[in-house]
């Protein structure tokens, strides 16, 4: 299998680049993630998303506990070849670990960060106790 | 000038943040830069984005070489207090340094990057020779 596409993209000294997920319907912006070589060479071979996950150190394809899986509908890289940007679908509309649609729940108001999201299921509901 | 806000920001060992600048009005990635501490606090302080530019290792004013300034509407972070996302108003209608509307130019298709989005302006025209 050619891989000149993946040789292109500039991974950084710890082999990563980030990646933006996107969803697709919504154009929300869901999550900025991680990915090494192969995080991005399985996204691309199974159309799902696949992070590597720093604070785990492993490889990790996003859903396989919660079930909140992201099925690729593009995948892009930036003018620099150092950002990825994935459009997705997903499932369960629960991106975030929190329950909540997405990871960007923050909202800069009056010099403090509101939560501006509702969790829309509990974790403990998603991934057990 | 209190700073609990950025505070909670976790920069990266070199200092640094991932932010990504989503066009406001059509829902578009545009960009995905740097930010460093100074940089996020110039930006919420002047409603305009500011980057760290790796390659230069300066402080820099999106769009003050080009004019291409992003004026933000708003800022968040994420659950993890590593990524920052703008929704931005992009002047002039291109965020990237080819000419582009944006940076993520280039789409995954049958195992090659593909040009997707053409150039509107001329770099040379928006930077000088």
């Amino acid at each position: 299998m050619t891989s000149v596409w993946l040789d292109r993209v500039r991974f950084d000294a710890a082999g990563l680049v980030p990646a933006i997920a996107q969803d697709a319907t919504s154009g929300k912006v869901l999550t900025l993630a991680w990915m090494n070589r192969e995080a991005l060479e399985r996204t691309a071979a199974t159309r799902e998303a696949h992070y590597w996950s720093r604070s785990r150190a492993k490889l990790w394809r996003k859903g396989e506990s919660s079930g909140h899986v992201q099925r690729v509908r593009e995948i892009r890289l930036d003018c620099d070849d150092d950002a990825i940007l994935l459009l997705v679908e997903q499932a369960g509309g629960i991106a975030c670990h929190t329950g909540r649609e997405r990871c960007f729940f923050l909202r800069l108001e009056d010099g403090a960060w509101r939560e501006v999201e509702p969790v829309l299921k509990d974790p403990k509901a998603i991934y057990g106790d």
